[in-house]
Formats: structure tokens, C-alpha cells, sequence
């Protein structure tokens, strides 16, 4: 068979790729740059953005929160005034364990899109899952915790390998742990060489005005330094 | 419709509870008690067991590992002589990011079930859909990690829900963070009442002792002290 007409026939059959393609438009004719914020549970992600957002001066970001059940999260980031909507993947998309790209898309009438120049989805705890399904983002950022042990990039290959920044959460506590941060960070190199990371503490603070300025020249799509 | 007819009809679709039948009949019959460990990525499932196994003097242990990829677990259960198998979801099942009772099916005639008197099973790290899937075990155990925060009870309600007893882990950690345990565990009472509790350090061995205790008695289907 004609290796062309088995892709296409993928790519029809792909109904959350074509509804993600569907949000890119979405997001590209609103002039906004979107993140897809993955982790495991409990590894700061939404501590992080109350971090992050309070100082994102001179940008304008929302944020659409996804979990099973509750709005903590999303009552968490209403706090700072920043535009945000909860996705329960529990009631009306029976209990996923991730977002898709149908779920965002339920969720962008909502939005203030027009008014926005980044926005984070962040996405179910859970480092399977979540990487398997696009959404329409334009970057992958993961946070891992340095409470998860340093085996977890051999555990969790897809997650680590589909993400553009590794942000390396909790630093605060590694003089109380059993980690060795170098050979995490060479696990980290041996599943996906070179990719992009930030030692961070979002509880301290540490590290947090560098994921900033990541945050702020990729929505200005400006080149890294060099 | 009459009820029951609608009850047969379920039972019948669903394959995995028939296999997980299947697996209690042969645990029964060998006289093994099953535990089912779940917990997120990096809670301490393996370094709890290590610790666990080494003074489970007079039960004979053995353990089936769950992970999408990678034997790292294995081959640390592997260094205390206990009977392990490694089942990785990834090359076999699709990546799936929960046990079944299928893929516990296939790894049995691997272990020495006749030996043994208890079988740990510890699941892949995700906090959603394991909780779904019974396997055959007598009781479900669920690790739950202070450093994940206060709030997962409500956030992930079914795995919080579905389990016997709930070990919460690192508490070694407590002075270094923000977690009020008498609201976790106002928490966790909320979404399963009066569920059994221990307070455990995998790392220091703080409860540990507490954690044999229930496992001997489970197994040998002792009453719990009064």
C-alpha cells in the first residue's frame, strides 16, 4: 500500500488531532500563546502559576484548570484576578484521567481569548496519560518534583520525551532528600538529550523570575540568548 | 426492565471483573493474600516494600510490579530475595497507565503463588484510573505522600474512596513544608469516613512497624486489636 494514503487515512481517523488543529486557529487568529502544564499529582503545578502569574507584569494570561472533580485549583488562581475555567473531567467526560483536545475546546467560549496573550492549561495530575492527547498547545512544560525520585524520566519515557521544558520543582527540599539532582538530570538526558530545564522552587521562590522570562519570550516569540 | 436482569447484563460485559474472579479463585486457592498498592508517581511504593519485606520474619512475601516501562522496581524488590515479576504496560498493553486484571492474569504462572503467603501488587504510579480496575486482590492500599499536598483527597475521590487503608508517607518530611496534616486527614475523612490510616517514613522507618502489624494480621485474617 502507498505509505502516503496510510497517513491520511491516520490523520481522519485522528478525531482529537483534528479538533487540537482546530483550537491551534483558535488560538493563533486570537494572538495567543498556549501552554499545556503537565505533572504527576502534587507536584506544585498550581502553586507554581500562583507564582508566576503575580508578576507576569505587561501580559496578559488566563488559565483553564483540568481535574477529575473540585474547583480548588481554579478558585486558587481566581485569587489574582486572571481570567481562569475549571474542566472536571469527571462528570461530563466520565472520569478521565487527562485533558483532550475536545474537552479545551468545550471550555474556549469561555475564555476571553481576544484579551489574552498567554494562556496555561493546566492539565490532570498524572504523568501517562497527558502526554498522549494534543490539545492545540504550542508548548509542553512539565514539572517534576524532586520528591518523585530521580528514576522517574525511565518510568514515565512519552511524558518527559514530549515536553519542551522540564521545570524541576521543590528544590527547596533536596537537603532533606535522598536525591542526587546530577544523576537525575542525567536520566533526564539519557530519555530526552538537551532538553530545556529550570531548577525551581515555587514555594521559596527560587528559580521562578527564569521560568518567567521563559514564559515571556516565548509568548513574544523572541529567540533565547544566546 | 427487572433490575437483575440489568445486573446479569453488566457482569457479563465485564470482562475484567470476570478475569478478576478468575485470579481470586487461584489466590484462594493457594491461601495468598493479595494487596493492591496504588499510589501517584513517586509517593515511596518501592522503598515502603523494601523496607517492609526486609522484617516480615515468618511470611512468605512476593511481589508483582506494575510500570510502563522500565524493571527499576523489580530489581530493587529483586535484591531481597523475593520472588518478583515485572509487567510493563507499555510494550504488551498500549502504554496503559493502570493494572487490569488481564495483564496480572498473564504474569501469575511467573509466581510461586503456592509459596507464597502474601503478594504485593503495586500498581503503575496514577491516582485516576487504577482505582477503576479490580485485579483480584483481597484489599486495596493506597500510599498517599504528604509532599502531594492537602487537597488530593477531593481531587482524586474515587482512589481515596475505593481503598482499605490509606499510608501516609514521608511524614519525615512534615517540618520542611506547608502541610497541615489535621486538615489532610479532616480531608480524607470528608471523602471515605473513618478509613484506616497510618502515619509512615519509608525513609526513616517511623511507623513502619505499625504497617507490618496490618499486614500480618491481614494475612493471617487476625480480628485488629480492639
Amino acid at each position: 500500500m502507498h505509505r502516503k494514503h496510510v497517513k491520511v487515512l491516520e490523520d481522519v481517523l485522528d478525531a482529537n488531532g483534528t479538533i487540537a488543529a482546530a483550537n491551534r486557529d483558535d488560538f493563533d487568529r486570537a494572538g495567543v500563546t498556549v501552554i499545556n502544564l503537565m505533572s504527576a499529582p502534587g507536584a506544585g503545578k498550581t502553586t507554581l502559576l500562583e507564582r508566576t502569574l503575580r508578576g507576569l507584569e505587561g501580559m496578559r494570561a488566563g488559565v483553564l484548570e483540568g481535574d477529575v472533580q473540585s474547583t480548588l485549583d481554579a478558585d486558587r488562581i481566581a485569587h489574582l484576578h486572571v481570567p481562569v475555567v475549571q474542566i472536571n473531567t469527571d462528570p461530563g467526560f466520565g472520569g478521565e484521567c487527562h485533558l483532550d483536545a475536545n474537552m479545551v475546546r468545550s471550555a474556549l467560549p469561555s475564555l476571553p481569548l481576544e484579551q489574552l496573550d498567554l494562556l496555561v492549561i493546566e492539565n490532570v495530575g498524572n504523568l501517562v496519560c497527558p502526554a498522549e492527547f494534543l490539545v492545540g498547545e504550542d508548548y509542553r512544560v512539565m514539572v517534576s518534583s524532586v520528591t518523585e525520585g530521580e528514576d522517574k524520566p525511565f518510568k514515565y519515557p512519552l511524558m518527559f520525551r514530549a515536553c519542551d521544558l522540564v521545570i524541576v520543582n521543590k528544590i527547596d527540599l533536596l537537603p532533606h532528600l535522598d536525591f542526587d539532582l546530577d544523576r537525575y538530570l542525567h536520566n533526564l538526558d539519557a530519555v530526552h538529550p538537551g532538553v530545556d530545564r529550570l531548577l525551581v522552587s515555587a514555594r521559596t521562590g527560587e528559580g521562578i523570575e527564569a521560568w518567567r522570562d521563559w514564559l515571556i519570550r516565548t509568548a513574544t516569540r523572541e529567540p533565547a540568548p544566546a
